[in-house]
């Protein structure tokens, strides 16, 4: 059975920008896509800012295996019970790929609780992504490192939590480095964090960068699982025989106050 | 110099809950920060829900070291902009010790970014709590466990990230296990949750409690650090000497979106 | 594919307690890898301390995904070549489940770098282990909790390094907390230690052991990696045009020192 | 109190390279001594390899807070049982700060658990050393980044396990970069690596490395922790009233095999 994938889009400045446009005729979303479904494992589809609900129903969430994340110019835009609805699905076994710009999205600072800062620069120089884990998965087929012709500059301090794993270390023309891929874990959830992708270059028509996300995406758990968070409602009876003493606040019966 | 310390309380139970008022006359917050103050390295200080903007303006976190909170029936009426304020703090360096069912409280999911769910029953069983990293120094001072006469069970499954370091493993009289004592680093905040602390028993009263407080405020950083979260705003001149090419969205000077 | 499965066994109690006779006649490896060959995607094989090099053969070792680890009276009697062998080899990417007393193992504290120590009764007394994460692999099919009659106890601390992931917690009559099951990653190794299975009790023969066990293998990854460490003894040429300067101590071409 | 440093040195190129004995004439270990000592906190000796137990007596190990280590060509000389014993006193508390070459050491791979290999190239080119967190003590007093005119390169992929904490990136004019500051935990020890260092250039005679070093110190936990590994050794009577049953391995008081 296919991965079953879907490409979340921004999708703002493919409308605004004539470079934006010049470079994803058809938007980002619809690039990354179309990459995926070059493999016979995947099948992925779009969903933008623009759908109603932004493209995320719960139906939409709960027949996707690995949600991909692009947004930059409106981020706030994003309402927030789709950012729940998303986290919800993250805890409970989703992969989640963050790319570039994401680093700000509602959903990547949510899951990390960090500001996600980094210093940046718009200068269309050279990228190098190192691989910092030849034996990783999402690492597999690329050599000791590839470069991005054009970029735009990430650069330390990136202030994130200790990920799980890095996987790629970037350096830039203009000198700065980068943690450019990192995974994480929150609930049964599989998260990456991957920088390249400024949307005046043409970074997701690149051999090397699709080949990333494909590995990505298989990486990512198969199997959602089972963090049944209503279950911890109700007041759990005791597994040995106790006598309940002292005072109580809750009702029986009642939900604990969250 | 001594550690600054601000005592948070909700402070609802205390008005509410005649129960409560009996064990805490004056209520949960004071109980602690006398507790703290005991300790000559230790300056602590209360504050409330329903003091203006909660007792945590910009002044006094500025002044705070060690923040710790506790709330259980008003999490949804702490302020959000409140929440933001405290969270980038803690990002900055200041300490945060999370109590009891501060677990479910919106600074908590917030910088752990999963539900922080777990189970729970209120029947004043007994905890034992057991030491994991004797030579922890959250630890020093106490044997290889002590004991809760009366507690509300907090039971597994915690979801919660790995943390950076477990101090504490619980055991109930009903039977559960609950990792009662954690460590996180988020940013340069270091954060300790521990569990023990239900509003209907004397559990702040007990001295292996209060050594257990004060011996996490002295394991805070006492220096804040310094992430300088705004200098990220605008573009980073390169290093080396390079040539601006190709393609640019964002005017000279502007600042990044986010 | 199956997912090839090496069962090492040390094999001396069998061969010296007439308890374990019993309880094992076949050992306890041969009873694990029938366990595990009831399950149609594993294909398991044992090795045991007295066979020629312990019956880990380089051969042996490049056909395995993942070797299960059980020792107690003889860990000192494992050749150290050997343990460089296996430790070389999960480093590459071979699962390693290292089972109950397996904790004292010289591979199991030279891939974790602590003693491993921990407090210990053997009084057959009830163990309940918890399960902290219901959504991973390794804790599918099974409830909240299973119990295994009589165990011994292994209780906190148990020093090792803040594990990667914390699957079970378990608690005993006698009145002790364990962390019973914890992952670890090193290379691109996958780690599992789990604490059930003492020699003088049918720990191995109950259902919810092998389901574990089962979950495990499964769970582990079936890629090997490729983190060719021979390829980092020649100094490397660079990637810029960069022009040598100052004092050497290495002669041109020759390996470094380590 | 002071901080009480014992700086290592393996002192081999010392006694065979001209180019060493120029650029560290005293020894690189008596150069960095003499640079921790100009901070009134910190109290520092030296110890050598062709010292008697390497100069690492029990007693010299009681008496330090702080160990640094640098060797490079002589890894092999240095006696098991005096790594047994560092890695015993690192566990205990005692930190342990690695130095450049001596990511290949016996005590730092013992420790990891992984080869710790990398690439190399030992052209004397440039290296900028990126601050990944700014607010970590270690990296106080610097500014964004430093450089080191003449450097050893050491590159990705470095087989580690994920640290705790990435205080430095570095990038080197031959392309390379490379996690170049790293924490660890093991026990209560904290382990800090840096890499810059390499004997052939004046290195650790560089105020930025010099600053590093003195602030690495500092964030050593000066309270040695409690881990006692020998009371783990025989069982551990009950807490809970328990009726012993079924078979025993273990003689009544025996301790237990490890």
């Amino acid at each position: 059975m296919s991965i079953r994938v879907t490409v979340w889009g921004e999708n703002v400045h493919e409308q605004t920008s004539k470079v934006v446009q010049e470079v994803y005729p058809m938007g980002m979303h619809n690039c990354i896509a179309d990459a995926l479904n070059e493999d016979p494992e995947i099948q992925a589809r779009t969903a933008t800012l623009q759908e109603p609900e932004h493209g995320l129903t719960e139906e939409v969430l709960q027949q996707t295996d690995v949600l991909t994340w692009w947004g930059h110019a409106a981020h706030s835009k994003v309402e927030d019970q789709i950012v729940d609805r998303v986290q919800a699905q993250v805890l409970e076994g989703m992969c989640l790929l963050v790319l570039h710009s994401g680093h700000y999205s509602k959903i990547f600072r949510r899951l990390l609780g960090t500001t996600c800062s980094l210093i940046w620069r718009e200068a269309g120089e050279m990228e190098r992504v190192w691989v910092c884990n030849p034996g990783h998965p999402i690492a597999q087929g690329l050599g000791r490192y590839f470069e991005v012709p054009q970029t735009e500059m990430y650069g330390e301090p990136f202030q994130v939590p200790t990920p799980h794993e890095m996987i790629f270390s970037s350096w830039y023309q203009g000198g700065e480095v980068f943690r450019s891929g990192l995974t994480y874990l929150r609930g049964n959830g599989k998260i990456f964090y991957f920088s390249p992708g400024h949307e005046t270059y043409p970074i997701y028509h690149q051999p090397e960068i699709q080949l990333v996300l494909k590995n990505a995406v298989k990486w990512a758990c198969p199997v959602p699982g089972l963090w049944l968070d209503n279950y911890t409602r109700k007041a759990t009876p005791p597994v040995e025989d106790i006598q309940e003493r002292g005072p109580k606040l809750h009702e029986p019966g009642s939900e604990g106050l969250r």
